[in-house]
């Protein structure tokens, strides 16, 4: 199989992530930070362990703020709750992913006040028409950091400095970019950072976290099940363990802390620059051949490693199954959920081909997977 | 190692749940529903079979109300936020483990009344208090199948009955019981029902899941990255997608999925028979000791396995810490995140010693365990 759906969730994993996680099953590990004996403890400690690592690859100073989640839908929720109130106003993007706009719309309807900001059809977010859109009551900006559709890049940092200017408190979504593309919380102002871990990061389904910067405080989505302050009625206040409720995923932890550690061995840039290269590869080829229209920045802009095109006149699905029985390629057809991007794009009637190369995809996957999109334009021709 | 901390986590698991969980990151599964490319079915199917699974374990008709969560304290606080609403009344037991104290307790600071219904210092619960307790303005009774402190088993069945006669939904706790103690929805009167995956059920950490009966809708605790109605600004309103934002976490639902095949096999009924045989044993056993005081129901009384103990005059933190280094026993000292429980039977100061056998407990790991207590208690005889 020539897997291209990378952007929905990676795949293969880096060596040894697949043993770690059955290693926690199989000699066993407790609950962390729930009692004493060896097996939590080693729980409690690789735990404490990944979040060090996670602090180290996005230039994080306290590991404690980095608080995991069961994936990156739940940390956008989690910060968009816990930071707005009713009267708040909220800044997001053209782009947005529905996990970021949906719990948005979902807080219009409770007196949360929201402004999307137009992008260009290209997915780029002009940074003076934020800076307009800025209200006395603005208490957030979302930034999503790379698009899932077209892969546009948002300049985070400068976003992030005029955010900071305002004293207004900045959210990235880096579910495309966590561990594909670097990320320093301080150096690009960020004050709350959403990651899965099952993309970039290259760990299982079912992780994922919220970094929490000191300068912001966030109302929990959940309470109990902490283990700590075991005797009060309410939520402690310190982090982590004031949002992570319940039992954690230890095995899926276990597994993302073993791909972070490759990551950190490997370094974000190189995987990157990697990425880079093969998005290169794909977008000219693409461009080469009739009929195929390609969406998102030009192509010398930078982008994170994903491509969405449609073939004229063809249904997404078909193109994507014909791909699938053709030569064995995985890759997404639809609207990626997020109805907003593809307006702005201009495909909300048809949605897109998505193709999603990631660090382990070969130079003659990304050659085949052009062969194979030629040969059904060919075929399609007007 | 002898692991009496089946109550936290349960441990081993039953042959084939790691190498499940393995399987999924090392041959590639996709993500279930968001597109249609083979690993992203296969994905989907499986999700879909434990599903099943789970629904024939607990009686269940309808498998698409089952929604995956990361931990039963999700679980819980999405049908107690889902269903109650300012003005509402809500009734819960003195037994409580935080993960239902807690978001009570926060809903009870934004409009919601709370009813905590005393148990007698046993933990059991009088069925004439709950009906005098209901009022005109009750929505729901929140029921804790077993105590997690002292195994207490409340008379879920009765309860529900009288719920289902009042018009009030009933939500079960069954965070000490699912899988190892029979339940049936229907016969039990059970309109949302919470377990995690990871303690009777012995699948990996990280999994769980609500049961919500037709007769019950929520509202959601988190919003997007359903992969359904993509283009809609709204949460779909069926289920599971309703309830279930963002990546699932595929290697833990494949765990699951191999451990509930496990106990339908095995059945949950001669689970139960094995777990009160080992309890038994420990009960008497611990009864014979001199300066040992045994908490909970007694002893011809049903309950989960799960025995909590003091040594007189001793803390429990350092008895259970003796236990680790005499014996290589791992149990748990403290307040087991239940508060209430601890007031109930009068253990708040010091909180007690649990042990927690599990299917896999042999009888000489039970004898092992009471040898090294009787040894202790001779010690630090008064």
């Amino acid at each position: 199989m020539i897997y291209l759906d990378n952007a929905a969730t990676s795949w293969p994993k880096p060596p040894g992530v697949a043993r770690a996680m059955s290693n926690v099953l199989s000699s066993g590990m407790g609950n962390p930070g729930r009692t004493s004996h060896r097996l939590s403890m080693e729980a409690a400690s690789m735990v404490q362990e990944c979040r060090e690592h996670l602090a180290q690859l996005f230039g994080i100073a306290t590991p404690l703020r980095i608080c995991f989640t069961s994936n990156a839908t739940e940390a956008l929720n989690l910060a968009i709750k816990g930071v707005l109130s009713q009267g708040d106003h909220v800044l997001c993007f053209s782009m947005e992913h529905n996990s970021v706009w949906r719990p948005l719309v979902a807080l219009e309807e409770r007196g949360v006040e929201l402004t999307v900001v137009e992008a260009d059809p290209n997915g780029i977010t002009d940074v003076a028409s934020i800076e307009r859109s800025i209200k006395r009551n603005t208490r957030l900006i979302v930034v999503l950091h790379a698009s899932n559709v077209n892969g546009a890049i948002q300049p985070v940092g400068e976003i992030g400095r005029i955010a900071h200017e305002r004293g207004i408190a900045m959210l990235v979504d880096a579910a495309q970019t966590a561990g594909s593309i670097p990320i320093d919380v301080e150096a690009m102002h960020i004050d709350l950072l959403a990651f899965p871990g099952h993309k970039g990061l290259l760990g299982p389904q079912g992780t994922g976290g919220i970094y929490v910067s000191e300068r912001v405080n966030l109302r929990p989505l959940k309470e109990g099940g902490t283990g700590s302050d075991s005797t009060s009625p309410h939520q402690p206040s310190y982090y982590p363990d004031r949002l992570e409720s319940g039992t954690l995923n230890v095995p899926g932890i276990a597994g993302l802390n073993q791909s972070v550690r490759h990551l950190l061995q490997k370094g974000v840039a190189q995987v990157a620059r990697r990425e880079a290269t093969l998005t290169q590869t794909l977008l000219a080829g693409l461009m080469r051949i009739g009929g195929i229209t390609v969406y998102g920045p030009s192509v010398e802009l930078a982008r994170a490693a994903v491509v969405s095109f449609n073939l004229r006149g063809i249904d997404p699905v078909f193109v994507a199954n014909e791909l699938e029985r053709r030569a064995d390629i995985a890759c997404r057809p639809g609207w990626h959920c997020a109805a907003l991007a593809h307006q702005t794009q201009g495909t909300q009637d048809t949605g897109t081909v998505r193709l999603s190369p990631g660090p382990f995809t070969k130079t003659t996957d990304i050659e085949t997977a052009l062969s194979a999109i030629a040969e059904l334009a060919a075929e399609h021709q007007a």
